[in-house]
């Protein structure tokens, strides 16, 4: 059984042909074929991915298109909540939805490591198909590297999304205007928090889960009723105060929140407390920003919280025309502080 | 100067400031930003990477679409004829060519390693707008991570590619049919052996350059005139020998090569016969298989020869109806031989 407790299917390349991943399962000859064939094929294959071909060729799409691409290299590849599989499906949905686009292709590229467990390889297959399946996006091309021992990290993933743009929307961190406020779908920090209680030696038991979702489904039906949006982005690296710092420099306004406002999880505020972090800071997998006029606010978060991932959606902020380029924020002890981008890294490979 | 003679641009992070990459750099904070404002911005970005978002909105696109994926792992980054970064371009270019598109949008994904050289990344951006440049293709969309010392290679890159297929062109392996004729653009195996004699301690000096390059100009020509194609697939990984292997699979049809009329320079040759290699398993970066009716082929290589990167364009095999699934050659001593698909890795990570 899996950590859903369905049955999990067996890993169709047994443990007494290949344990391990060799460096010939990224040559292009027979063995990278087996690998494709048994164990990618049979759960990602679709009309497009079977067409044994270096590309996918896909159908016309009326209207602009969006793309986006990351390639994922988090640390460790399992941890509370997910893997590195659906993350890097989910992180590229949500990539596509912060353009104002409905996700439809991505493409899987693996970079493994010599000696990577073959059933591990087959846990992310199995989740990448669970994940997309759930996003609604199809597979449609890939490609299978793997490099010597100690030239990788068990297995780095990319994924590159196409969509569709949905009509009327005009997204953008420039579109940031005054008598804007700042939406969120939920609790911040939780998939930094989760990494950080998954890696070895630091002792923290938060009981974190990641928040790796897929968000187009909810926000498909935000867009379907309201264009008015200005602003989505999805706070991963860096957080929720890297994100708006960004908005902030590219749109010349300031963002004002409020900290009573600001959901974070116990688990989460206890650990960053011990590990001397801001829950404003650390990465999030899960959550969408949605900056739009104070008028459209109330629709649209009733929308959202129609959605169990959106249930606990709030304004956490509003856009200022004073402090350009700045976040601060409102604080539960009555002062204003400012909320800097940090400079460095505060959680390396988080993602 | 570089390589080619001209006068490079210098580095904009000097060495004063950051001499290597460091984990900051792919943190998502001032650090990434600067790295992307200061090296990569200014050399790679238009329209749609500027836009200083997650993603590319893309103007609307008539007809078919194509998509590809690669991440490439080549090591050495720095080798005879070119580097890891038009690499990249130039091997998406012609994925989408094997499609039967006009390569449009590239997406670039960097694995970075702690301790690369500023330089070296810089010579890889200062190639990868080249080879853009030359191809005609725009990056769009782009991300950097950043791994510690040990966990990867110095850099991987996986570049994404969008493109617009061909009206009139349906390009897939399963189309190989008996009476076809086999053509190559020009000699075989000189990337793998310029990635051999760049590797330490081979002691190989061949003075062989890898063939890296975009072949879509030319193949645009050829597409303008003849929609007859059935087949087109760049010979990388595994060589001529493991592509044809993987079209006689497809398609249930043979292939018969002519050994007399197979294209390999001395310096190949010689350094295939030091190592105990066939060239026709050597991954090469800058040909193009295209397979088509007989009656069609003399028109299609006086286009091809019309372009520098065709010039010694011409017919190296025939598809047969007997012997379904299998490559042979007839040899230069008059013998008939399997030319069967290697089970394994032959050049670890020649891309």
């Amino acid at each position: 059984m899996n950590d859903s407790g369905e049955f999990a299917p067996q890993c169709p390349i047994p443990r007494s042909e290949y344990e391990h991943v060799v460096l010939a399962h990224g040559g292009g000859g027979r063995l990278t074929r087996q690998l494709v064939e048994k164990m990618i094929l049979p759960r990602l294959g679709n009309e497009f991915l079977d067409r044994d071909h270096d590309g996918a060729v896909l159908p016309p799409q009326e209207g602009e298109m969006a793309m986006t691409t990351d390639s994922f290299v988090v640390d460790p590849i399992f941890f509370p909540g997910g893997d590195i599989g659906d993350l890097a499906l989910n992180g590229t949905v949500n990539d596509l939805v912060s353009c104002g686009a409905e996700p439809m292709y991505i493409s899987l590229s693996l970079i493994l490591e010599e000696g990577l467990a073959m059933e591990d390889l087959w846990k992310i297959i199995l989740s990448i198909e669970r994940a997309s399946s759930t996003a609604g996006v199809m597979v449609v091309t890939g490609d299978t590297k793997v490099v010597e021992r100690g030239k990788g990290d068990r297995i780095f993933i990319n994924t590159t999304g196409i969509g569709s743009v949905v009509p009327g929307l005009r997204i953008s961190p420039r579109h940031c205007t005054p008598g804007d406020v700042v939406l969120i779908n939920g609790s911040i920090g939780d998939h930094g928090i989760a990494i950080l209680s998954a890696r070895d030696g630091l002792g923290l038991e938060a009981g974190v889960k990641s928040d790796t979702l897929a968000l187009n489904r909810m926000m498909s039906v935000v867009f379907r009723h309201r264009k008015e949006i200005h602003v989505l982005r999805d706070p991963t690296r860096g957080g929720v105060a890297g994100t708006l710092n960004e908005i902030c420099l590219a749109s010349g306004t300031g963002i004002l929140l409020d900290e009573n406002e600001l959901p974070v999880k116990d688990g989460v505020r206890g650990a960053c407390e011990l590990l001397g972090l801001d829950p404003l800071y650390v990465a999030n997998e899960g959550k969408m920003l949605v900056i739009l006029p104070e008028a459209h606010a109330e629709e649209v978060l009733s929308i959202m919280r129609d959605h169990e991932e959106g249930m606990e959606s709030r304004i956490i902020g509003r856009v200022t025309e004073d402090h350009p380029g700045m976040v601060r924020m409102h604080t539960a002890i009555g002062t204003t502080r400012i909320i800097d981008m940090i400079s460095g890294e505060q959680l390396p490979r988080i993602c």
